[in-house]
């Protein structure tokens, strides 16, 4: 999994009837070169928290939603003052 | 998920016969540092908007496209005005 | 998808019995940055032709070959005078 | 599968609940390009030990842990001596 | 699939219960800029052979391991004398 910080969300007016009611977030990867993705909130995450992001089909298999097309979601917050463990 | 551009699309007359009826398109991501591809469209974008790709099995199995050689989909068209979120 | 251009194929007597009969071909994305690697064809593509190959379990689930360690397959020939849309 | 150090631990309280038992641990690939990143251990990895990592639906399904959100597992501690091999 | 030469074996006496049984090799690419990993071997490969290495669920499903955390596995041996067409 990825160690990442939600930086904003995005809105997706016309979608996949799948992902009708997925928040998306914008995370940017703690890891410097690494790029920013889209994920789904699955725990209500908010911005400026540091998040557990699952990618492929754990995203969406794991999280129940196995018939949506989701290929990374955040599935953990982590405790305060642990972002150096990654640095 | 990763956002990008639609800045074209490609036609292939000969095909695996379960891609028959899909619409190539070819997106370029809005971080700079990753390649154009290819995404099968799920919503009926255009050429210029920015889209959600869904890719690996959930670009599949989450489109309801089990049995199709599909590894990228568009799944969301983005709100105008929200690509400054990932730059 | 990659869109690629088949540039050889490669021969492997000793493989897992589930490949017999597989063709392998050697593909070189039209991406500069991306590099050479070997995709089941499973359409007739011949060397010299650009092509569509998909990746991970899309290339196996997708093409009817569930059993078989195959991770990229080609799945479609673009027509002619179509490479321009990637670069 | 990837070589990796185990350097750390994260805790994260507020998680998936499938994710609820397992310990995050912070692996820092042997090979120098690649980046840190968090795996689930499944057989009692301690900080220093050098690890085998399986990614993907290997880490879930292989794992038993087919309802989790969890994408990359420690499954082998390397016996000492051998971390070589891989520079 | 990726072509690479096993360049080395490392030896796990902890490991996950499913992974028992199975030899851990060390595979160099033949492409210059991907970086060496850890493949099962399949086929009875040896050390200074060229192969094709599958990867992702392929290694798994497409190998009859459904069960084990494999995420890279040697699934054939390249004939002599074939190397020059990945290079």
């Amino acid at each position: 999994m990825i160690l990442g910080k939600v930086t904003g969300s995005i809105v997706s007016t016309r979608k996949q009837e799948n992902l009708i009611g997925s928040k998306f977030m914008v995370v940017e990867p703690l890891e410097k070169n690494k790029e920013k993705f889209i994920a789904v909130d699955m725990i209500g995450a908010g911005i400026g928290e540091t998040v557990l992001v699952a990618t492929g089909s754990a995203a969406r298999v794991g999280c129940g939603m196995n018939e949506a097309p989701i290929d990374a979601a955040i599935v953990g917050i982590v405790d305060e003052g642990q972002e150096g463990v990654i640095k």
